[in-house]
């Protein structure tokens, strides 16, 4: 029998928990295909007496996560607190110092911190894993990295924050308002403490970070993100993009050009019958598009205690294994740093009007659009009884400019009674 | 700069030349991500003189696939030849004896001949990876390995073989038969050389083997599976599987249980709007269902040059890197041998059927269902204007036995003109 890996886990959450009772129950397996028992050596989290369904016997207590990540009998640290400061990075910020390898679910730590963290992970030359922090169970950080490694990626994009897309998927399903399912949400515990985490886009943003960083060789650069969350898409978006083929998804997409590095999270429509129109509920996807590789889909669950623990697994084994691997596929100091562009690409757009209702303004519209320079693909009018008529209008691929000149011009024309909805299509 | 992995390889068709076109086009790209350059010392392929659009300037050429194997220059063997017999079987022994790892796009000999070499392999301390030869450019090898290493793996299941699946979604949209499509698809060169390996299931059987092995931590056994071709999928079946929201689709399952192991590939009635059911002409997808990870849902390009050299570049890259590992995810030695089941799960049926027109011949066959022990989920019968009446049924998921009862007792009842077609229906 070889040596036994020995692990020490700093969080016994969901995850945490998840994780000892995998390495317990499948026990055999892990030892046959790693090549070697993964022994728990000790664990630390906030409560000690809290029932996990767990016995902790013969694993040794640690109070303090930063010591937990020093001790001489372990070989990795398995940091599952999260957050992006405090103790999360301290304790990693220790393990790296003595010499132990990495697996963190954390996604905010390492997309706010990623390069630095890298970059003294590889001086001391430890292994720092994180497919669990990106889409749970779906083996994207891993494709990415090691899969697509000889192929230039052209583009990351997918469908990464399970709770929105829950909450949209109930407002299509149920004709409820944002607020009204945001607030049964809260009632079911599927919110974090402090949601805007979730629906202000930013933990799909911290996954996003990650995976353009490795498929562009880039710095991390979360801050130049452009993030927007679906606070303040309507019942009606979702009702009448449906009626032209579309659905609202919570939409993460990055490109690379000469001009630099287009980093989005945002909400788009995106056609209902296509792969990220169809992800429902808590399931995530995640698009890699290699030029020579063609768009690889990966799908499945991207949260909840069994994906995750089962991700986090998955790096452990592939360490007792013997795996070593830069953090981001390359020598964290050959990252290059990349300018952080708005747009990479023309797009069509999707855009919502309330018109008023005298001769002349469908004309009016038109002639904004045809002005900047944009042919329209699609127009749809509503029949209404109050005195405004619904318009929507699908646009041919079009830039941002040329689309902000087009609405500056309806609403100075006065035309519209709201203030014009303009959403990005994603076609993949 | 680090030392280069040299490599050698054997064949340059599609694939062998994708993968020097990939190397000269992304060296920059693979030297950063490798972290060392990878330097083709020879190559050899059957006719030196081709135009392959590839400058070999610099590489030196072999005549033998054995002696470039065995070269003492290089590092890493590449086979891209193909056969489960002959110069590629050799060619992989010499380089397993001359103590070279091995990255090869050969299902069919790993598939008969699998268990065999990845024991030498291992006892030679040799890697032997094989990305390339499961679905393309899908990183299902590497997933099911590594990512879903420490889950139990319940099922595995796919359409991977993009021959068959052009040849069905060909027939679905032009409303042609088998054979007028099958001619089609000759003319334009998308067949073998021997097209039952393609048509007759035997090319995606050997992938499903494969994953088999890796999953289940059993010997690969091509040999213990049932395969059935799409040969006598006639159009009828399709159209009337479509009336009913079912498409043909050739799909690989396997399953274990404590009976044994499961392992088909036949055609098979999914949901049009399911997964499988979407995928179209070469496109493949691969389904890798774990008991805490839930299924995974990997779907890309399954054939074509850059997908798959993309993927033998990809295995070159985890060389490079250190990257060791049993050919089949634990040591070869361990590889349970498993008994070869035919049913592993019950699951509905599609039958088709003719009846004789005249009074109490429907009463028959609902007798001889209910005689069986077989609940009818759903039965039509088309208007018809000859003697005979098209029924289609679906059944509530049942066991083969009952199955066979059924239709024995419809068959020998004489009401049916046609002899009953079955079709078993996988959801996922």
């Amino acid at each position: 029998m070889n040596k036994p890996l020995v692990i020490g886990v700093a969080g016994l959450g969901t995850v945490g928990a998840g994780v000892l009772q995998m390495l317990e129950d499948n026990a055999d397996l892990v030892t046959g295909r790693a090549g070697r028992p993964i022994r728990v050596a000790a664990v630390c989290a906030r409560s000690r007496n809290k029932d996990r369904g767990l016995s902790l016997s013969g694993i040794d207590w640690e109070q303090d996560p930063v010591r937990l990540a020093a001790r001489p009998d372990i070989d990795v640290f398995v940091e599952l607190i999260g957050g992006e400061e405090g103790p999360a990075k301290q304790a990693i910020e220790a393990a790296i110092r003595a010499g132990k390898s990495i697996v963190t679910a954390n996604k905010a730590l390492l997309a706010v911190h990623g390069n630095g963290i890298a970059v003294a992970a590889e001086a001391a030359g430890v292994t720092l894993r994180f497919e669990a922090a990106v889409a749970g169970g779906i083996p994207v950080v891993k494709s990415l990295t090691e899969s697509l490694a000889g192929d230039r990626v052209l583009r990351v994009m997918g469908v990464m924050n399970g709770t929105c897309n829950y909450i949209l998927t109930r407002m299509e399903s149920t004709g409820k308002s944002y607020g009204e399912i945001f607030a049964e949400a809260e009632g079911l515990g599927y919110l974090e403490a402090d949601p805007t985490l979730d629906v202000g886009g930013i933990d799909a943003g911290h996954k996003l970070a990650l995976l353009a960083s490795i498929a562009f060789g880039t710095k991390v650069d979360f801050k130049g993100m452009e993030i927007e969350g679906i606070e303040r898409i309507s019942i009606g978006d979702i009702e009448q993009a449906g009626d032209m083929g579309y659905r609202v998804k919570l939409v993460c997409v990055s490109r690379i050009s000469d001009q630099g590095l287009e980093q989005r999270t945002q909400p788009c429509l995106v056609p209902a019958n296509s792969p990220l129109g169809q992800v429902e509920d808590a399931t995530n996807i995640v698009v890699l598009e290699g030029e020579r590789t063609g768009p690889v889909f990966l799908r499945g669950a991207g949260a909840g205690q069994g994906p995750t623990a089962s991700a986090v697994l998955g790096d452990i084994i592939d360490i007792a294994r013997g795996r070593k691997i830069s953090t981001f596929g390359q020598p964290a100091d050959t990252l290059r740093p990349a300018k952080p562009i708005r747009v990479a690409a023309m797009v069509p757009y999707y855009v919502r009007l309330l018109l008023v209702d005298r001769p002349g303004v469908l004309a009016t519209v038109a002639a904004a659009f045809g002005d900047a320079g944009i042919s329209i693909n699609r127009l749809r009018q509503y029949g209404h009884a109050d005195k405004a008529a619904p318009v929507l209008i699908v646009t041919h691929p079009t830039g941002r400019t040329e689309l902000s000149q087009a609405l500056d011009a309806i609403r100075s024309s006065g035309v519209s009674v709201n203030d014009p909805v303009a959403i990005r299509i994603e076609e993949v």
